[in-house]
């Protein structure tokens, strides 16, 4: 792991402040942009049950400005009527104050239990404290303190350059809990020094969380907190690019590298998890098919627990192919499992089980191919198993 | 358990014919009807990957005549190429010598492992042991030949009377594994002694599938058998009537009742379940929307985690309501588990949270119950918890 995560124009700070049951930990995080004019740009859940933060982030993306994100763990803020709002503009006016930025440009998350009114006092309380720990090498303290059930951090880090222009770019994330964002929430911030038109920048995060972090999320199936936001300080020397540039293909293959790495991460970090896989589905005669099918698969309770118990169950991958909605064909369709076909236009390769078992077994990253054979479009989606430690984690999680 | 149904014109049988692993397990069934002109009448699955049986079925069932309902547990022959389909037809064939029918009034239903080819000698090597065995008390043996993982056999059974005229029905089902049929084949077969017009036939049995089985599953989130038929042997001496009557209305109620039936003990027993719940959401602006909701409640895995853990988590139930689709406000939102309110339009009511985990301890039949207060729609949806043994089941079922 790269200790040495900075970025130009930002600092870091994460600190225990009493929210979450056990004492000591960090459960509440800064990070801060030295620079008065930072872009910021922002994906939110598409739940309409939304939280408080994430309406107050919504209510003030649209300025384009951002200072302060100011993140608790431990405590989501959602569904608590009125006061959850009341509380949101309280935290923000004292971060506000304490940062010397105004309200609008501090930008809020939640994360934790649902339904629980926030301790305002504690983070109020430790506003100044937080301040004061702020660091530009304090970046994994933050990355700490925004994690709920997670099993670790997870950054993604990478220099990139634009001619002979440096600049760099950082991404921090927390899990879905459950990978699959209508189930946990999922937090992930970007920062970067790029100097970025704001519809530059609204265009890069955009298009590369398509890619990448909605393969995990799909549709509307969000939680209540789920944000993505991205922060770029303006202090590296690049000169402003606009869509159709080499500069914004070559920085927009960063930002998705580094958001599918991310990603990753969460899906390995599912709650209970012991292996992840990617679907890749090809031939659709949409995109919008082929992203029904992949979704659908990596949904799939039933392949999710054949993946856990190493069972190369195509059957279950195939059933999830007919009942996603997409236009499919079994005849057509083809499904191999890493490098093994296992089901081949329309016939089981009965011989391949065993390598496939061996495949599973041997692999904590595993491949689902499913060829539709219909058309020349594909899509993604990212999973994890399910396992005996999701159902404990989730069903002892609260009480 | 009612030991003695039994409905004029139907005999049954059920024998071990060797494809469940354990020796000696009744895996073989048989529904005979003994009237030439049975009615019958049938819904399929909406997976575009349809095996072989019900594709046999959906060919035939337009003719309207059934005679025999072959059924076989253990192997569901679907994802079987050509093969499936070839050894439909085999099976049809033979069966229909033996019960001297009409191929196309046999129809044939499978339930079992994907993907392996059927073992169609043993079973047509045993049709007429399975003839010999048929027995209007036998009802038992057939209902208990057709179980998958099921822990016992679905069986529901009424007395009706129509004017003066008393008429039966009965139902045999098996479980949809979950209870969730994107996931296992659900298998449901009813019989009456009714005089019926075949459009009236269609009528009854689509509507009450509507309301009941079909809150188990929803939309097209089928398994790649599932099946319901109903037969009608007309030895009853009612007057045959139209959909507009009260006769209908009567009929109607009875066999909604029983499908209810039928649908709470299949989600009793999901796999590894140990409660059952029904989710009613009500004051939805369309049925549409409340049918979203219920579903997305019932389908969401954090919640099911939840009531396995006797945790009152209504933040789940929110935040499944609010990515589900529908048009819904939080502010206007309420919750129950059964009668106790946790959340009043928009608001947590804290206070009631430990009595809402006594009334989630103390019962194995929860009540959900959400209103939308947007309109006066309704829709019901049915589940069941998800816990340790579900996973040891799916992961270890077919390796």
């Amino acid at each position: 792991m790269n200790k040495k995560i900075s970025i130009p124009g930002f600092v870091f700070s994460g600190i225990p402040c009493g929210i979450k049951e056990k004492k000591g930990q960090r459960d509440l995080a800064a990070i801060y942009a030295t620079e008065p004019k930072t872009l910021i740009s922002g994906v939110f859940t598409q739940n309409q049950m939304r939280a408080a933060p994430a309406r107050w982030c919504q209510k003030n993306i649209g300025d384009g400005v951002g200072r302060l994100v100011l993140i608790n763990s431990g405590n989501a803020n959602a569904a608590t009527g009125k006061r959850g709002w009341k509380d949101c503009v309280k935290i923000a006016f004292a971060a506000a104050k304490v940062f010397a930025v105004k309200p609008s440009q501090v930008f809020l998350c939640s994360t934790g239990k649902i339904g629980v009114p926030l301790p305002v006092k504690k983070i109020t309380f430790h506003l100044i404290k937080l301040k004061r720990h702020c660091g530009a090498k304090n970046f994994f303290h933050a990355a700490q303190a925004i994690l709920t059930t997670d099993r670790g951090i997870k950054v993604a880090f990478a220099k990139g350059q634009i001619g002979k222009t440096a600049y760099t770019m950082a991404v921090m994330a927390k899990g879905a809990g459950m990978i699959h964002p209508n189930l946990a929430t999922m937090l992930c911030f970007v920062l970067t020094d790029l100097k970025l038109k704001p519809s530059t920048l609204d265009a890069l995060l955009t298009g590369s969380v398509d890619q990448t972090l909605n393969c995990l999320s799909v549709d509307g199936d969000t939680s209540t907190n789920d944000t993505v936001l991205m922060l770029a300080s303006s202090l590296a020397k690049n000169k402003p690019f606009g869509k159709h540039t080499r500069a914004f293909r070559s920085v927009a293959s960063t930002l998705t590298a580094l958001l599918e790495d991310a990603a990753l991460q969460i899906a390995a970090d599912g709650e209970g998890a012991t292996k992840c896989f990617i679907v890749s589905v090809r031939g659709a005669k949409t995109t919008n098919d082929a992203r029904k099918v992949a979704h659908a698969i990596a949904s799939s309770t039933l392949v999710k627990t054949a993946l856990f118990g190493n069972d190369p169950n195509w059957g279950r991958i195939l059933c999830a192919t007919g009942y996603s909605g997409a236009k499919v064909t079994e005849a057509k369709t083809s499904i191999s499992l890493g490098p093994v076909r296992v089901f081949a236009r329309g016939n089981p390769v009965g011989k391949n089980e065993r390598h496939a078992a061996r495949y599973l077994r041997q692999n904590k990253l595993i491949d689902i191919t499913v060829d539709l054979s219909l058309g020349r479009k594909r899509a993604r989606a990212i999973g994890c198993d399910l396992t005996y430690d999701y159902v404990h984690l989730n069903a002892e999680y609260r009480t």
